[in-house]
This record gives C-alpha cells, sequence and structure tokens, in this order.
C-alpha cells in the first residue's frame, strides 16, 4: 500500500501504522506535541483520495471532518491514499533548531590557557618487527614502544587485543596508538597521520544537537540537529520515564536517540569523507533522564519520591556499548550530573558560561522543556529544578508549536481595537504560537487590559477576538483558512504556573543563601528557547526577575557548548566534575516557603508588586 | 533417518553428516586420532543393516570391507541403518581421565603462610535507604557505604551500573558486594550469607578438566572432566591453529572449548543447586595456543616463524566476554605464558611444583601432546618446548590411542619365544596401545633383540610376530577377532623422534646454563601421561636421563593444581607471574647445537652409551 503526496512523493505504508508514522518513517515530520496519541489534534491532514480507517477524531470540528481532514496519528490506510498536508501541520527540521554562535568556545580555552587535550590522545610508534631473537608477544612488543614513550597503559579490552595482531601486521609495524586519558588502549591504525575525530551531543528532550570536532585543531567541522525522536513517546521526562517502565520501553528509547545520534553522523562522515574508525571519542551532555535513557539505564526511580537517579557521575565506557557508530572502542566521556532534575546539561552549561570562574554572583537559567535555575560564583554555586513544564515548547497549549517555521514568536496587540499583530517566523501566515509568542502574548492581553492578575478574562468586552466557548473563553490571535489560532484561559493559566514556577524558584535559591536579587550581577539566559525571548516582555510577566536589562545575556545552548568544550580538554572535564561536586542541589518540591512563593507568583506580574518596580511604574501609569 | 545401535539405541542422523559426526553429536565418541578424516583408520564401526555412502575406505583390508567394516567418518547414511560398535573403537570419556590427587594443594597454601584471597572479594553493605533528605544517587550511596569500609573501588562495568538500581532495592538496601583484586565491581547480590564459588580450568590439548571450588574454604566441591572437542579439527596445536585461520575456524574452535566448559559445570551447578550467578571467578590455564582458542585470539603466527603469541600476559576480561556461562561480571585471570610454546599450564606447573621455591636445582617435565621442560630453582628458569607430537597420546601411531580402557600400558616380551605379555587398562581385550605401552614395548624389543639401535627390526628372526609387510616390518602384539594390535617400523621411528626431542630439549637447557645432568636434585613429571609412566622403561629407551629412581617424582595434572592455588590466592597470581617473567625461554629449533642432540638421541638409548649408565651395563650383560 502507499501514500501519495501532493507533491508527488510516494511512501510506503500499512494498515498497521497511522499515517502519521509511516510520514514519519519517511522524514515527513508533523506538528504534534502529543507524540502522535490522538490528543493533541494538531496532526492534521486532509485525504484527497483513498479509504483509511480512523480510531479517534479527537478535536476536529466537523467542518473539518466533513472536509477530509482526518488526525494523521489516528488514521490507518485502508487502500492507496493521495494525501494533502497543511502548512501549519508540516513540521520542518534543520536550520530551524537554534545553534549558538555567541560565543567562539575555543576562545575559551585558548583564553584558559589550556592546550587541546582531548579525551584521546595519539602517539605514533614504530616496532621492529619480531624475530627469532626477538620473539616476545605482541603485546609486550607495544609495551615496550611505549615505555619508551614513558607511557603506561593501565588497560587493554578484549577488543583491543582481539584486533591487535592484524592491526600490527597489516600496518608493517608503525601504528598510531589511541589511548583514553585514564590509559586505556583504546585503537590502533595505520601511522598515516590521519586527521582524528571526536563527536559532542547535546541530548535535549526536545532537540538534538550533535557537533563533529577535529582533534588536531579542535575546529567544529560541522554540526548536525534533530529533533528527538523520544518524542514520539512522550513531550516530557516524566512520559517517557512511564514509557521506560513498560514493557521493551527503556530499549525503544535509548534506540530512538542512538538511532538519532546515528542518522546525524552519517551524513557528515560521508561528506568529509572521514572513516567511522577515526571517529575515536565522545562527549554526550543532556539531563539526568536523557543520559539514562542514552545508556539504556532504568529512569524509574528518577520520578518517585524521593527522586534518585542510577548515578550522577559516568564511568567512562566505551561507544560500542553505547551502541553509536564511531570507533567502537572509543571512550564516551557523560557530562557529569548533580541530581534527578539538575543534569550534565546544567553543569555544561555552567562551564560554558564560565560563572563558576568569576567573583561576582550570576543566575544562570536554562528554560527548555523544563527549568533549571542556578545561581553562584567562584565560591559557591545553587541549583534547583523548577517543574515548568514544556508548555514554553508548545506542550499543553492549544496551539502551542516549538519555534519553528510558521510559529508566532512576538504579538502586540491595539489595545482599543484588540487586533493583534504577529510576528511569525519565517513571515509565513502563523500555524501557531511558540514560548515567545506565548510570553508577548500574556504580556499584552495585560496590558491592554483583556485579562486581570490571575489570567482571567475581564468579562464583558466588546469585542469579536474573543470566543466563548463551553471550556472557557479564548482570544484569537488569527484567523486562517482552517483554523483559528486562539489561546485558552487554560492555555494561559498552564503558562502563569510555568512562569511562577521559574520566578519562584529563581526567589527560593537567594532566600536558601540568604540573598536577596540585588546581588546578582548577571544573568545568563541559556536554552534553544532563550534566543527568541524577549527580556522585557518576560520580566512584565513575572517570569525573570526585575533587573536592568543590561545584566541579561544570551547565551544559547550551553549544553553543546560545555561538551564541546570537554571534547577538547582534560581541565575543562576536571572544572565539569568540580561544578557537579560543589553545586548544592535544593529539592524545590520538598522546601519550606517554596509553595507560598508558588501562589505568589502565579498573578502578573507577581502579588507582590514592589518586586517589579518596573513594571509597577508601568501598571500604574496603565490604568 | 536414524541409525540404530546393537544397545537399542536410536540416534538421528543425516545424509550429509558422517556416521561418527552423528555419534559425536549423540555424545558417542570413537576412537580416531585424526578428528574423522579418514586418515587414521581408528573409527571401524560395522553396518550391519542398511545403505550408506562411503567416500573412503582408507587403510581398511578387503576382508574388512567385506565383512561390512566402514571408517564411521568415511560413511554416510543413505537410509536407517543398524550398526555396531567394536568394543576397540569406541572411547570411554569421564572417570579414566586422571585427576591429581597426589597433593593436597590446599596444603601448600597453608604452609606458605597465605590465607584465602580469591580473585574475587566480598564485602556485606547495609545501605541507608534514600529520603528527600539524603538523595543522592544509587553509585553514590554505594560509594559512601564502601569509604566506611575503606574501599575505593575504581572501575565500574556497564553491566553493574545497568542493574545496580534494582539490585539495591530488591534487596533491600542490604547487599553482598563482590568486587576483584584490582577493585573493579563484579556483582551485587542480597547480603543472604550465601556461599560464592569459582573455578578452575586447565584447558589441555586433549582433556579438560573443572575444579568447583568454594570460595569460603576453598574446598574442592567436585570435578569435572571431558576431551577436549577441539580435537575433532586436529589432535595438535598445529592442525588447530591451521582450522583457525579457515574461515570461521577461529569461532568454531573456541565455541568447542567453551562449550566443553559450560557442559562440564552445568551437571555440577545441578547437583549442588548452586545459582549460576554466585560462581563469580573463573581462573583458566593451557598452552598459550589453547588460551588464544579459548578467548577467540587469532593463533596464526604463533605457527609461523619466528612464532609469537599476540600476548603471554591476559588482562582480566570477564565471563561475558568469555561466554562462559558462570555470573558474566566474574573475573577471568589466565594464567600467564612464557611463550608460543611455553604456556600458562607450565608456569602453573611450576608453580604447583614449588621448584621456583627451593634452591635445589629440578627437572619440571610435562610430556603431554607436546612435551614441555623447564630447569631452575629459586634464582633462575630456563624453559623450552620440544615438538615431541602427540604420538604418545595415539597419534601418528597405527593403534595408538589414549591412555583409556582397553590400551595396553605395559608389554614384557619373552626374548626366547617373543610372545609378549600385556598389562592392558581395564583388564580387557586389547584395543591398541597407550604411551607407557609403547615406551614398554620399544624397551622390550630393543632388550630382547628384536630391534636395533636405530629402532630397525632385525632381520632373519625366525617367529611368527613379526609380519613383513609392503610398508615394512612389524611385530604383532596381540592377534584379536577383529585385528590384529601391531607396532610398525613407522611406528617405532615416529616414538624415537618423540624420544630423542624431549631428551635432546634436557641436554640442551642444561648446556645453556653450563650444566650437567648431575646438578639435577628432583625431575618432576607432570601431565596426565605422566602417571601411567614406568621411568625405568623411559630411561632405558632414552627419554627420561639415567639419574636414579628415587630422583622422580610424579606431581599429575600441575596445570589444574596451579589454577586452583591461583584462584584462591592472590599470593599464588603473582608468583605464578613472576615465574612467567623470570623463565628464559629457548626457541630450540634455532638453538645451535639441538639438531646434533637430536640426532644423538634417536638411537636406543643414545649414540653415546656412557650418558646412561644403568642402561649400559645391562646393554652389555644382554649381549
Amino acid at each position: 500500500m502507499k501514500i501519495r503526496l501532493e507533491s508527488g512523493q510516494i511512501i510506503a505504508a500499512e494498515t498497521k501504522e497511522s499515517i502519521y508514522h509511516a510520514f514519519k518513517d519517511n522524514g515527513i515530520y508533523l506538528v504534534s506535541s502529543c507524540g502522535g496519541k490522538g490528543v493533541c489534534g494538531k496532526c492534521r491532514v486532509r485525504v484527497l483520495e483513498g479509504k483509511s480507517r480512523i480510531e479517534s477524531t479527537g478535536k476536529l470540528r466537523k467542518d473539518d471532518i466533513d472536509s477530509g481532514i482526518v488526525l494523521a496519528c489516528q488514521a490507518f490506510p485502508e487502500e492507496d491514499l493521495l494525501v494533502e498536508i497543511p502548512e501549519e501541520s508540516r513540521l520542518l527540521i534543520g536550520d530551524k533548531i537554534a545553534v549558538s554562535k555567541s560565543r567562539d568556545f575555543l576562545d575559551i580555552l585558548i583564553a584558559d590557557g589550556q592546550g587541546l587535550l582531548p579525551i584521546v590522545r595519539h602517539v605514533d610508534l614504530e616496532l621492529p618487527p619480531p624475530s627469532l631473537m626477538d620473539n616476545m608477544s605482541d603485546l609486550e612488543r607495544l609495551k615496550r614502544a611505549l615505555d619508551g614513550k614513558g607511557i603506561q597503559l593501565r588497560h587493554f579490552s578484549y577488543d583491543f587485543i582481539a584486533s591487535l595482531a592484524k592491526a600490527l601486521r597489516s600496518a608493517d609495524w608503525k601504528v598510531s596508538l589511541a589511548y583514553t586519558e585514564n590509559f586505556e588502549a583504546v585503537s590502533l591504525s595505520p601511522a598515516e597521520g590521519r586527521n582524528k575525530f571526536g563527536i559532542a551531543v547535546d541530548i535535549g528532550t526536545t532537540t538534538i544537537v550533535l557537533y563533529l570536532v577535529n582533534h588536531s585543531d579542535g575546529s567544529l567541522v560541522d554540526v548536525g540537529k534533530t529533533y528527538n525522536s523520544q518524542m514520539r513517546f512522550g513531550d516530557d521526562v516524566i512520559t517517557r520515564i512511564i514509557h521506560a517502565t513498560e514493557g521493551g520501553g527503556l530499549n525503544e528509547l535509548r534506540m530512538a536517540v542512538i538511532n538519532d545520534i546515528n542518522d546525524l553522523l552519517q551524513p557528515l562522515v560521508e561528506k568529509y569523507e572521514i572513516k567511522k574508525e577515526d571517529v575515536d571519542s565522545a562527549v554526550i551532555s543532556g539531563n539526568t533522564t536523557m543520559l539514562h535513557l542514552f545508556w539504556g539505564l532504568d529512569p524509574s526511580s528518577i520520578r518517585e519520591e524521593p527522586y534518585i537517579p542510577t548515578l550522577n557521575t559516568f564511568p567512562e565506557w566505551n561507544a560500542g556499548k553505547a551502541r553509536i557508530r564511531i570507533n567502537p572502542q572509543a571512550p564516551v566521556y557523560t557530562a557529569p550530573c548533580v541530581g534527578s532534575y539538575v543534569g550534565g546539561d546544567i553543569v555544561t552549561g555552567v562551564l560554558a558560561s564560565r560563572m563558576h570562574m568569576n567573583p561576582e554572583v550570576a543566575l544562570f537559567m536554562d528554560i527548555g522543556t523544563n527549568g533549571e535555575i542556578v545561581i553562584g560564583n567562584n565560591e559557591w554555586l545553587i541549583t534547583a529544578a523548577c517543574s515548568a513544564g514544556p508548555c514554553f515548547e508548545g506542550s499543553g497549549i492549544r496551539f502551542g508549536m516549538r519555534a519553528t517555521e510558521g510559529a508566532i514568536e512576538s504579538v502586540k496587540i491595539d489595545p482599543s481595537s484588540f487586533v493583534a499583530e504577529l510576528g511569525v517566523i519565517g513571515n509565513t501566515s502563523p500555524v501557531g504560537i511558540c514560548g515567545s509568542g506565548m510570553i508577548d502574548a500574556i504580556s499584552e492581553l495585560f496590558f491592554s487590559g483583556i485579562i486581570d492578575q490571575k489570567g482571567k478574562f475581564i468579562s464583558g468586552l466588546e469585542t469579536d477576538r474573543i470566543n466563548i466557548r463551553d471550556e472557557g473563553p479564548e482570544f484569537v490571535f488569527h484567523r486562517g483558512e482552517f483554523r483559528e489560532i486562539v489561546l485558552t484561559e487554560v492555555d494561559i493559566e498552564n503558562i502563569l504556573r510555568a512562569k511562577a514556577a521559574i520566578y519562584a524558584g529563581v526567589t527560593l535559591l537567594l532566600k536558601e543563601v540568604g540573598l536577596t536579587l540585588d546581588i546578582v550581577d548577571r544573568v545568563y539566559i541559556a536554552g534553544g528557547f532563550g534566543n527568541y525571548l524577549d527580556i522585557n516582555k518576560s520580566i512584565m510577566i513575572g517570569m525573570l526577575p526585575d533587573l536592568p536589562i543590561e545584566k541579561f545575556s544570551f547565551i544559547g545552548n550551553t549544553s553543546i557548548a560545555g561538551a564541546y568544550l570537554c571534547l577538547l580538554s582534560e581541565k575543562m572535564r576536571k572544572d565539569a566534575e568540580e561544578i557537579a561536586n560543589r553545586m548544592t542541589y535544593i529539592e524545590l518540591s520538598v522546601s519550606r516557603g517554596f509553595m507560598d512563593e508558588y501562589m505568589s507568583a502565579l498573578f502578573l506580574p507577581h502579588t507582590n508588586l514592589d518586586l517589579f518596580p518596573s513594571v509597577k511604574a508601568l501598571y500604574i501609569k496603565g490604568r
């Protein structure tokens, strides 16, 4: 059976596989925040020809259904189909995922006075061929040559030894030996001066970024980016942990991310004609759950009180064990974690921010699928995770979506006509609303007097921009051909919960160390989301603290930046471990006072307006 | 298709599989020294009913063929068969393989002042369960508890970590941790005080012996013995190395020995109701080729000049990697080797003999499929391998066989009638002749004046005991129903070559250190063969040096004894490594003077009778 697209593309399909999954298998991604479970109602496609079995119509309206619209995840082909994908349903991947270029991290290494010292080192050896007079074993011959260079290896893996005899002879006894900083043999290759490479990978809950790095000069050869295929099992870490505990779920999740990494790497090594054996080290960063899933470790106790990961500091296992398709003996360095909800991505983030080196107190915020906060300096570091939830990435918001083409990223509402002027990524017609758009929208709805301090619609406003539905009122940002794009009162409630969690986290951490906001000299906003964030509007809604705008910096995806640093420098890896050890981890959910802070922060911008002097001024002016 | 035996046993068969192999697959072993290649002519069976395709009749005589005799390895069933296995063709395995009981090796450990210090140690830990106030990761919790005991582990394998969360929780945080002497974590089990076990294995070219040992008191729980199934690929190491270089051959050889070990272990763990997880360490001994094959390492360069093994000192890899079915995390200690032809079996043999501890000079001889010699004391050790070949185990000798039931093990020839009085293992009618029988036979043939100093039949003797065939003369030891049991002039030549290689090796080693035989205080005869050897007769034929009989001791299978010591004591493992390092390995084939020594030793007992004063006396008396 096959599905034909209007573009002429034809893909194979089976009755037991939904259109959504058939598309996904062929690299066609549809907008979906529920991962193809018929819940979010976003993967709408129109079946023009052919019959399909519909399991659920979800939130589709009757006129949609009449016009042939189906939820792709709930439609199973029963014969050949001709399908149209509305622009707003198609998820574009690739260049649209932000990659930080805001700092040249190689400069950090140079500024730090550090040379390159990758996890894997290389030494060229020329062994005298064996003879009856000099008949020691291959391994002893190798060790003797290493002794001559002052190198003593501690461990030889089985696979290294199993390939030793052939490797030495086929290279005519002139070899390049790769070994780890822990003095474990990695591999032998002919000493032809070939370049060696490493990969740094950031496994985000939503996106995966891979850097291919040349070890000889530390240069970034290329970057690969993709969505984390684990999304099909759920948007957030909790849903995925639950899936991991279901039969075979753990392996599914593991292989999803492993395949993503391998799929990112494959075209790069082909493009640059690099042998996989010459990619002989890797650094993996990500949150604690992502790192557990990457290694196939059961994450279930991360989810259950008292929230315990199997481990925070990972031993250096090899790529063969990880199943990533580089040199199977390559050591894989896993970014050290602090606890179940402050992972290696935050540690490498702090590393890349350099806040751990400076005497000034900095606030580091990573607002991604979850929100993690670090406050501190070169003497102390304190951290917490706020259960902000993935709403800023589109989940739980009716028209929520990631910051890709078609996403409303900025909003301006005319306070008299209530007409919204929209900034849309890619300047196309809007498809949904992303995190920065939500923040803008809340701020504008509030300052235009459409919603109150609690986020509730003010009743009795005379406008066709507000629909009153059974579920409650909703604001219409855009009226399109297929559908209106709205923000419901429930959506707004979700967004307020997220922003309140973040702000309460910051306040509580400061309280823990007995300090107040004025001690904070710098605020680093990390994470892909950060790049699109309007600082002012974020302060307006009370998500970010009311500090002078010049104190804020966007530092992009610091997880991949820190992973890249770790790949290249032993000092950076030591620093990362020290950061993880130094950080005091506060479990917010059991912190006295957190719930009070959170409840106070649920208001716009806050119950205590004095905490937001700049907002207060504007607010008083507005009344 | 099936083959029915006279006993009523029915076994499955296929046209593409020889009768020999069909039998073997069902645990019925036939006498064969060529491994089922149609060369040795020993696997004779009689097909009573049914048709089979005969690829070769080998050395069968016409009357044999007429009576239905076939070579089982050359006969392929074409329909159901009824087959008779003559007693002399059936190889009995099991209790007939000698296991040394000559020393209680546990006494050595006690005498040495050594406690038991197995490769794997165990510590009981009771961890406080995690709470929100004490929320470190599982691994950190474990490390903290270990710190409390003063134990710092260096390495945690992937498999250990992958099972950690479950192991801790299912044991309710009260666990017994196993770790290696190198401080690598092995496994966690509930702390219920269960006994832990280890195995010591000697992989001989011909036989495999397994000791199951209780770690708590070092006691030997039980012993398993079997033939090395690699025999079907050839009798000696050279044939097997050649097979290993053929497509898939290496893996076949590896799995043959691995399956043998697993098959030995299975009934023992069942019998004693031991969980496989509780068998958490192993020591493997054997010659260099056997150890390479056990680990699946390409042995090809062992065979080719300059005879280089991949390694002599093996890292401690785990049982999972080795594929032996005990605790997959169990460390496997491989006996250290000296060179391609002096392996771990000789090192553990010296260890068990204790010659490396004593000031008196000892000569250690292991006359198995090959012949290895060590001379030395607590200050020096020198070693060599003599290519004696496997003739003493039956190979290359027309009626040669191993020392199992039906083997002629002693011979006495009446010098007037030339009638041979035979000692047969099991007191049955003789089937063939084993190594000790061959030595007796040569000695008797010589002293009865039937063969001369060169091993040639003296012509013109009037007796029906000598057949004159196209290939040359042969002496008839026994006239049976099916066949005569003879020793041919070619057989005798092969035996003389073997004994000459051994004697020349001893002489040459002594020459290398500038000493003579009178320095030797003790001669240790190791190896299964040793148990049946007649010292006097061996001196008579010039295989063993002419020393007072009280200097000789049989010490049995010292390879398994040494492996057992290594399993239980760190000191013994260190000693083994020191022995391997201290031994000077002489490559006889390139030693100046070896060929002269060998040629002189081809005579009975030697060209220089003065080297054998006791034989000279007898010889002169006899003339």
